[in-house]
């Protein structure tokens, strides 16, 4: 019974809603093999899969899946902000580093949005570091349509900036 | 076995830091009375308070009490943000409307921040309403040594910009 929808999508690839425990250790590998993140964040993405299978939609944690060949290969993670009215925060979208470079990221993220636009979303925000080793991701997310909104100097660390996207739906 | 703090405060008020199933009610009270807030803000506010007595400080919220006279007259919710080092959150500062006008808000601010400052942290955020009514609270903010640093605007909803603001320790 899976939601994975099947339409549009590059052969062999689904998409999948629903969250399952295995999803723990999916999601713990595809965000560690993109060596982009220290233990500590790798183990929030991991949390937040647990507060979905735990709490269910009751969490906030919304998710999107892609899998090829059985093997989930990427995620994205949002959620509607609280105390606003049709805000969303992408809270993480990533791809298993040797699936990079195929498009999957901008799937796994038009397919958040279509959900979020969906139940009456406005505005989608992405944090993301003004560290130099994000200037992909920076570019991913302009390309994607979104803007830089606000930075928020030391933010993260010493000489490490938040930097804060959005789109308007 | 109250952590109370006596020195230095005006007569017959007291600090408290230890969360009990009483502040509850206190929270919801205290912030109804300010007038400022919905009833899903306000749920939100008690939800910090349930999440703080049913983890501890794993729920990653810590509460500074102010009391008079035993009762419970303002509070301020503060803590850790996920995946920075050093950077805290100012979630929640309230003081019952009977008990405005007198310093309140600016000592359980400053306890906060005394809290923060012992623990490490670096920089406090605030985030609030672009909206009229919160003139009252910007000015208090920055009167506190805290600057506008970013604005997302319609954050909150259509015409409600979020502004953050933040203080360096």
């Amino acid at each position: 019974m899976s939601a994975a929808v099947a339409a549009g999508l590059p052969a062999g690839l689904a998409l999948r809603e629903e969250v399952r425990p295995a999803d723990l250790e999916a999601v713990r590998a595809i965000v560690a093999s993109t060596g982009f993140f220290r233990p500590d964040e790798i183990d929030v993405a991991v949390e937040l899969v647990e507060e979905r299978l735990a709490r269910g939609a009751a969490s906030g944690y919304e998710f999107v899946f892609a899998e090829r060949g059985g093997a989930t290969v990427g995620y994205a993670c949002f959620g509607p902000i609280a105390c606003t009215l049709g805000s969303y925060d992408l809270f993480w979208i990533a791809v298993e580093e040797g699936c990079r470079g195929q498009g999957l990221g901008r799937l796994l993220l038009g397919q958040a949005e279509a959900r979020i636009r969906a139940v009456g979303g406005r505005r989608v925000y992405i944090e993301t570091s003004s560290q130099p080793r994000y200037e992909p991701t920076r570019g991913f997310y302009h390309a994607a349509g979104y803007a830089l909104e606000a930075r928020l100097v030391e933010f993260y660390a010493p000489g490490d900036d938040k930097l804060v996207y959005v789109r308007a739906l």
